[in-house]
């Protein structure tokens, strides 16, 4: 049974009362969905690089939502109610944060910025610090605390993760979700959609810039990604 | 020598190099410069309040730059170098955050929120938190828990000192400046035009929102909070 269509996933119920699967789209979607776009097989290559990353986070004792890829588009994952809050990490200047202060792009942070959301489409998902996560419930100080910690451990094992692949992880972001018994867990995906990638030598972008930004072919972005990963 | 013109007030220069002159105008200006209008008489007003909130904050034992009064209009005020921050504090629901979140105005929070504004007109002022702060060197961590407790201590004050007046605290916008010797000390002014003031019995409101919103006679409301604290 669909249990929730989101703009690039849908998510169903299984047999199995603790376990969803969640089906990877074609669709594209940019600036809080103004632009929109089929683009063939994307749901597919973020399938696939998103097993690779949560099996690679798995070994590095990062609890995540993932239990197994069960086909081209599907992914078999723990049953968890996500957080109302996008939490995003950014190394290097991009995207929305140049934007809203007016800071050139590119430009390498001395240290990993943590940035937290509201997810709330009808807002523009709106950026909070802990003061207003917790005024209006979304968290407790605990939580927001366990999740910059966790987002920030995250960051540090993508970095290397990508670097060893010629990649930069310039930003990226997370979403977390609560088990049965309370515990916050990765979960959502970790792709060329959620993360910015730029080859480390060239700067080229192998994310979702290039749909948002008109920078290239998107597919053949991600399978490059995809092809890094696998040697 | 006129050394600064904001929306609202003038900085001169002084025979004395560590004091400056902040003169009031009558300008009003809501909603990042888009609404304006000259309120006669605005200014005086603004300068009385301030200097009385100075006053009060001082016997607190708490650090600004007021020296003293020195015409109807104008403040003899400490060197400072205003930092790029507006400390925002809030104790009920009200303004951008009601805007920003979709949340309704007049909620009182369980704990105050403790909000930061990146000062830079172009962008509108916006948020930003404790990482972007430190990531543009707008300010250092210790710098940023300075800021934050004093605000909060400021708040505690301020709450306490309008209530006894039947006044509601709602929120409120500061600035702070580095004095010649590093330290930093409250700035700026303190006045209807930077608090919510709300009647505790009819939720009147005695604030710039009567400009900024069309809800009455601005003076009046101003006359009216200095009139509560001169008795």
């Amino acid at each position: 049974m669909l249990l929730y269509e989101g703009k690039a996933k849908q998510v169903y119920s299984t047999e199995n009362e603790n376990e969803f699967i969640v089906y990877f789209k074609d669709d594209a979607t940019a600036f809080n969905g103004e632009k929109k776009a089929q683009i063939s097989s994307k749901g597919i290559l973020n399938n696939k690089i998103s097993t690779i990353i949560f099996e690679m986070l798995h070994k590095e004792q990062i609890e995540t939502h993932f239990v197994k890829n069960i086909s081209e588009r599907e992914m078999l994952v723990k049953k968890v109610e996500i957080l109302p809050l996008e939490v995003i990490v950014r190394n290097i200047t991009a995207g929305s944060f140049c934007k809203r202060y007016g800071v050139e792009e590119g430009i390498v942070l001395d240290e990993p910025i943590f940035e937290l959301s509201y997810k709330n489409d009808a807002y523009g998902d709106p950026m909070l610090n802990d003061d207003h996560a917790v005024a209006m419930k979304l968290a407790t100080r605990e939580e927001l605390q366990f999740l910059r910690n966790e987002a920030l451990k995250i960051n540090e094992i993508m970095k290397e993760f990508f670097l060893k692949m010629n990649l930069k992880l310039v930003d990226f972001k997370l979403e977390f979700g609560k088990d049965s018994k309370g515990n916050i867990i990765l979960a959502d995906e970790v792709s060329p959609d959620t993360c910015r990638l730029w080859d480390v030598d060239t700067n080229e972008k192998l994310d979702k810039d290039r749909f948002r930004r008109d920078l290239g072919d998107l597919v053949q972005g991600y399978e490059e990604v995809l092809a890094r990963m696998s040697n």
